[in-house]
């Protein structure tokens, strides 16, 4: 169950409003890297967390945090988008230099949400929660949040190399030190399912054994001219798993032509294909 | 540049068509776990590879090889559609039977793709390229990778459980053994980049100096009852990018009321707003 | 700013687990008509409203009560999987009766969250963010939220009556009653707004004087026979937001044949067309 | 059935060609608020009608018009969109004037459309069908029409606000002028079935004996601080559907710790989570 | 503009409902090969049509009979989802017949429409509006239009052959044999606009003297084991087009090894690849 | 099966770097007329190709080509966008120029990729597979490779018109080139399956006398006015697929009233509509 008051987890100030600034901001909020992917995908692996139940606990406590970014950006947005231009004409005369700012502008901020911030990225496609990963395995989420975090922190440092404002920098300097917090708890909630050596590969729930476990370990070169695979640590040493030694080789085809029947007569086919 | 032949990469053999089957293997398609992800993936992160060029080869390679398994499912997929039914009757009586297998079917492996397979999920879903992840960050590509390979392997298993069919189970032994060392060479990429220590936080190119440093270690609690979160392998000790340590407190917030000042007159609002 | 604690916000109990209600609820979900639609949109019109803090307050208050609707149905969904099957086959033999029941479910519940609820609707389509509609306009926000409730309850009322399972019925009965209310509540705010006579035509802030105004209460007949419209309660009396008179007219084409320029020689049509 | 003749409904004229625009009208074409979704909603409500017919014709007669206002903006674009620049270049220097107009433009009216409209909004995002509410209640489909001219008219206002082309304004306010129509007559349609006190609450099929009655009329209140809410027209007074008092308490958790049962061997789930 | 009346344009029948055609007459409703599509494609390359207006006049007359057939096909679903179930159980036992029939619907049209069409596919997957191909090349048109009648054609066969209902059949009779009608009409525009030696290569406006025409008649193979394709109708004779004779010879890489330079400081990054 | 190599099929080279051409070339990339579509197009019906192999043979072979298209392009969009700005501000003054750039990109290539390409169109919309058509029927495939290649060429002559840049006028020319050998070649498969007269109504497998056929060669008008078509080739003659005489007529309703029955009392509708 969740709660709310009136105010911003964080300070949003913006001294120098900027449309275009605005629609990039608008990536961290319905971005695929953004918060509301984050918010959506920690709150859904809570829901479906089985097993020891601090992990719930951590992914819903993280959905609370995230969904107060989304808060902040979305203040962030509106704040960039004050004093933006509504209109393409000025004083009679087409003004370019008004042009050129609404061309650049996401112009759905302005036509279907008033000057707002909304659930889209920096081109504003609308978020979609097709990118909600909840595996129902929790180290497979971990694995998850973790590359979450990753383009998470680098979308925000992006954004901070774009701006030189200094209330939208203050903002970005405590996202971004959240996503490091965030990129190390879901590291440290791998550690304790087993690191690289428990954990993977990851379901660690079936048995090796069943795999086909000739190819469990080499790299395979996929090459035109058949070449073996250049010495790489991928191609030597221990597994990261801990479980097989790494090797590698050029690969060719093991299967058949893979030529199927001919078309039935009741299915829709040309004639020639039955 | 790429390159063919008439081949299957590794046999594929179903002993007893299965129509429902054949929707689950769909998942593996076109399912945000499948195989045009991560072939679409590794070759577009190829692409913007920038630095070290062993990881663009690593990268397209395997792209290659992820081509290949797209084939092998779409076979499979049309095997196990082998005798499924076109039609809704049977000798004038309608036939319950085979009402219910249609049911059970993705319809429109029969409306649209008369019997094939098609790019999409185990609903009938169609991929969607949002999904692949190319950041132009090498060490946040590889955290997308491991977790793109940690589903998609959870995703293989749970259609080896669903089936006890000798040839089907066989092709997803070499599946499952292939993504088995996908995790590994991934996170063996990782470790060339520095692993956790040297990798982390990602983008290591950000000085963290910038940011809002009495953040970035510490566990926040956002429990209603105030709460200090209890001690976790996320709340104490070393934190994994060897750069802190952590803590936990529980969060208020900082920020102000984000009240947005009065819609402008000619902004579409309501007078009341103005 | 969001907080959280462990426990759902009503009791969800089911008392004979049905993979198939699972998939039903699963659009009370991720459903166009759903909860996470809900919760989002209020949040985001709570982040762009203008004018009287109070519907900020409004909004973002029943954004919080939302989540914990979200949170309760994905735990409804996941106690209906319990006891699913998620293999095709049982001691050896074709299990007709598990197949009916697989082929009824949604295969995602199973293959991509390992028998958890997803942010999907019944058919395993992911909820997309272009739902929330969060306008700038208030009043126009209130009619969205309206109609939101409205076609909220409705399926939740399809949803009671399609199961008689005690523990269910008695988790929708409290989501029913939430229906009630918050479609009294937005109607309730639209008073505030001024109701049918103040706040419409919405936006209220546009002179009417600028509509091509003796098409502003006509209702226009499109049949193909020139017939009159017959007389109804949208053809004649007082226009409900009390400025105008109904009255009915055939409609015939005012404008020209929409005949556009030949095409430039640099656009890529055929010759045929410059 | 439909017919066509060859001309626009009302006249459209563009003085002073704009490409910019023409980015703008996309959204009135192919936006959610836009004139594809009310033709399309309308059409299928109507199809779906049952009871009374006179809904299915007052709906259907209304798709027919709305058809012709697709037309009618695909027709601007297009006018827009005359001498739009197709090349960057000019006379073999870089302008950059050309680049900030190209710069602006949705460029697959140009590269998909060659100079023509689109199904698509401001942004170039495809209509999507979702948007197509038909419910199967014809009350629940007014509140959702009521809403859809909403925010229907809220962006033809804030087109009509951002151009000073004098065709341009012409045609948007025939097209404001039916919006406000529109509103009014699913308001009237609404009264028809009932109004506020007898449509509501929808559907009103459903016995309310079988509500959680005590949350039928009660604003509850989730702030953290376990605040009463204040007191407003949402919180007290008779109920807007004339069937209850309206009250407020703040919100605790009724319900428990959603702990779901470990997770089944055959998962795919983490050993750790069995 | 367009005009309506209340009746079908050809009779709609169901003798014996199934709610499982109900759903697979939504792929022609809302499917890629569906009438959506083809109604919706006819008008907007209408409204972008250029050149002779004889080629708009087709276009949009069609798109008038497209339309209608919508309407025939959501009164089909309706009718064939009379008598569907809506409930699981009854008489107080669970019906497994009656979970089999409701595990073989689309839902939605339960839950989201209340036993009525929608504008979505046979998996409940909604139409996009991005598959309206509207080239501004009336030649391109002309083959999308070919292509959409051929697999509308094939959906509709596919359609007859499931079902054995004679009201259906009657019904599909007259669609199939517009498609025949629609699939020869556009075959009849795209000989007036000079057919495959006048038309093609489209866009027959491109000089091809700027084309790198060594390879444009020329069948490339990309066989690993670099082997010239055997001969067809595709590597030898005159082109279908008249413009060249074909040849066939396999494909080496031309180009360059493909990387890009370093990353920038400032882009997000790691550090190793600056 | 796919091998690749370290090449490009051809030189891609860049003389002078322009970002909005960048956000152009995605259209070529991830666009409905582009690589990847067809790329995924040909690799799915070579995969679901049924009756002599050599077209699955073509399909297979056709995939890998368009697979290194792709590449192509990916490397000109990232070398387009070396220079690109990624801040924007410069020396502490903002610089309109930087902004008016920026407001022309696709931000995601930015802010998501780091200066790569993505698998976008060239308003940033993700490319979404429902658009990869294989039908089962071979015949209906080549129409749609046709359409595909003919809308392909078409954009590809649009971005050569829109560019002087020498390097990728080189590369244009090869891909326009390309598109020609393409439509060439699938109207020679066309052809080989039995042209306009033997592969036409597609499917060919369908029995005509089952058709409603006294509609199969009739042009319908659905004018308003009731007027008889104009005559046309589409009207009179042979009909192109060699089996009807074309002929026209206006068409009236020769259906019933839709009206459906009452909605049932469980369905979820207002009591006035049962």
């Amino acid at each position: 169950m969740f709660y709310t008051d009136r105010k911003l987890q964080y300070p949003v100030r913006v001294d120098s409003p900027n449309p275009l600034f605005a629609r990039a901001l608008q990536q961290a909020i319905g971005g695929v890297e953004g918060e509301i992917r984050v918010a959506m995908q920690y709150f859904f692996q809570a829901c479906g967390a089985r097993g020891n139940p601090k992990f719930r606990d951590l992914l819903m406590n993280t959905a609370a945090e995230e969904l107060g970014h989304i808060e902040m950006l979305a203040t962030a947005v509106a704040l960039n988008l004050e004093g933006a231009p509504a209109s393409l004409q000025e004083e009679g005369a087409r003004d370019k230099a008004v042009e050129a700012v609404m061309g650049g502008m996401n112009l759905k901020n302005l036509l279907s949400a008033g000057m707002s911030a909304m659930p889209v990225d920096s081109d504003g496609v609308p978020f979609d929660m097709s990118h909600i990963y909840a595996s129902g395995n929790i180290a497979a989420d971990m694995t998850a949040n973790i590359a979450a975090e990753s383009t998470g922190r680098t979308l925000a440092v992006r954004l901070y190399n774009m701006t030189d404002d200094a209330g939208m920098r203050d903002m970005l300097s405590y996202l971004i030190a959240r996503d490091t917090m965030h990129q190390n708890q879901w590291m440290a909630a791998l550690e304790e399912l087993g690191g690289a050596q428990g954990a993977f590969p990851i379901p660690n729930s079936f048995p090796q054994s069943l795999e086909e476990s000739s190819f469990s370990y080499a790299y395979l070169g996929f090459q035109a001219d058949g070449s073996v695979p250049e010495p790489a640590r991928w191609t030597e040493g221990a597994s990261p798993d801990g479980k097989g030694r790494l090797s590698a080789q050029p690969m060719t085809a093991m299967g058949q032509d893979p030529h199927l029947g001919p078309a039935r007569p009741d299915s829709g086919a040309q004639s020639e294909q039955m």
